[in-house]
């Protein structure tokens, strides 16, 4: 019962997944306060924003601003992401402020790349050498290679294990002839497929085959089981995780039929304090900065934490003999 | 990885928990209309009133009349509860709608019992032998034992297990001493305090202490762990449960702060799909229920089903070659 990771490392996805899922503007400053909060929670690292087409995704046009107007805490990595050349060199201008990660992603589902990215599986694997060229042009000669749909495709239905580890091995083939070698692995719930089973056995055939690559989960809440399937990655030791303040990319209102955000930062801070696994985050901080992004986007955001309130606080009213509030 | 059990028991509690937590009244016709949506959707078991006063609480002054104007379904359980005599006396008049349960229920904290009911776990000790009677006198020789707070508490703070034991062994003793047997256990998490490895180890004390006699699990979803904690329950081969459709007696809403409903019983019965786990319970037929609960009471519930949607259908649609919808 206590196989569990003694420390796990999280990465805030909220400003990046939440703002560009807002229909209305949010104000440059309330980003930028909101990613300060998140400085000062002891998160390592924070995913804040996407260099994207302004044409697309209007919500993410103010990067740039944002890249000059958040306050660098020590200590926290700062990225972001691209989906084309002209994003990642975008972001590689601002080197000295943001982390680069070089990220492949690619589905598990054919349909749901062609669907969302308009090519392939084929044809995202021959993008990668140039990707690989480019990353390592910036001094890194390996891929963070993030397989979506890796549980189950709203197009394709379940995905077997086997399936994400041939796409996995597709990529490290492809990366091998051109010198990029696998670096990292991201497992995405990206339609909220995953159960805690699924989740052992996927994580089970990718460990097996990779035995010391690192691998990230990025669940997202569609269909409540998101802390489930964190507790079941938490037991087959994985110690990396996306996540989203407050639940943000999300919303409890029926009007964003079937949208849901990642699993809520703080609500696995608090199973990973309640189990003794050991983030580096302040909890009332996340809290308080899930308080913050609900104010923020302006209507209620899934997380439960920031209404249920930390136990750490309770216990210690317990002890001290005092009333509970 | 798969020591779960084939079936499990899911009672329905969403109509009892949930109405009374509602600010404003309810139409008696939409309550009834809830309850008989549930009944449609092959649960056995629905808790929907409690024989209370009216004084104290207003919302469950029409309980006869739903009595009386509930549609009984076949097989299936109709339950209430009752918190003194007087309400006992009330329901017992309805025993050919009902369900009598001998409920006997006391805390795992001194301090939450006396806060909740004006009396010491002792002095609740105290009134067994006259409950004993009562429930002998309608045919009824055992006691169904529910333990409050019994993974934690907002006075006392955390619950050994031990605690849990020694409070259900003196029950039993107190009990045996009046010719009534243990005849099951309910394990609540009242102020959601729990977390899936205190759920093991709880359910493990209680289990090897009782071995032969059936546990259930009600678990309120305060702080996000409510699915998580049924996972491990199931994964400790609990066969039943409490739940809540849509998760009724909670809201996102920051107003009903820190307020948190049942673990929500579309979301449980998913996870039970999802695993293999046989419900009995129609899983659609309980979404829409679920939704018909949020339109009863006119305010956005936690649930993630009756906007996710169930996986079944894109299966369906997947295996047919039909485009998703």
């Amino acid at each position: 019962m206590s196989d569990l990771p003694g420390t796990v490392a999280i990465r805030e996805v909220g400003p990046r997944e939440g703002f560009q899922f807002e229909k209305g503007p949010i104000a440059l400053a309330d980003k930028i306060a909101l990613v300060d909060a998140l400085s000062a929670t002891g998160v390592g690292t924070i995913e804040f924003t996407s260099f994207v087409s302004p044409r697309w995704v209007p919500q993410m046009a103010d990067a740039e601003q944002m890249v000059a107007g958040l306050r660098r805490a020590p200590g926290v990595a700062y990225e972001a992401i691209w989906l084309n050349e002209a994003g990642l060199e975008r972001a590689a201008k601002h080197r000295d402020v943001l982390t680069l990660r070089p990220m492949f992603s690619v589905a598990a589902s054919d349909t749901f790349m062609r669907k969302n990215t308009n090519r392939t599986v084929e044809e995202r694997l021959e993008e990668l050498p140039g990707w690989a060229a480019r990353y390592r042009a910036l001094g890194m000669d390996w891929l963070d290679a993030g397989v979506m749909a890796a549980f189950g495709c709203n197009y394709e239905g379940d995905v077997a294990p086997r399936t994400v580890v041939t796409v996995l091995e597709r990529v490290e083939q492809t990366g091998a002839a051109c010198g990029a070698r696998l670096g990292a692995i991201g497992l995405a719930d990206t339609m909220g497929w995953a159960n805690p089973l699924q989740i052992k056995r996927v994580v089970g055939a990718v460990r097996e085959r990779w035995p010391a690559t690192p691998i990230r989960l990025h669940l997202h809440d569609t269909r409540a089981l998101a802390i489930a399937n964190a507790m079941a990655a938490l037991e087959m030791g994985v110690t990396r995780f996306d996540s989203a303040v407050a639940g943000m990319g999300g919303c409890p209102f029926a009007a964003h039929k079937g949208a849901a955000g990642n699993v809520t930062t703080e609500d696995l801070v608090f199973l990973c304090q309640e189990l003794g696994v050991a983030t580096g985050i302040d909890l009332d901080a996340m809290i308080a900065a899930g308080q913050l992004a609900e104010r923020v986007v302006g209507h209620p955001l899934p997380g439960k934490l920031k209404a249920g309130g930390n136990l750490a606080a309770y216990r210690a009213r317990a002890r001290a003999g005092a009333p509970a509030a």
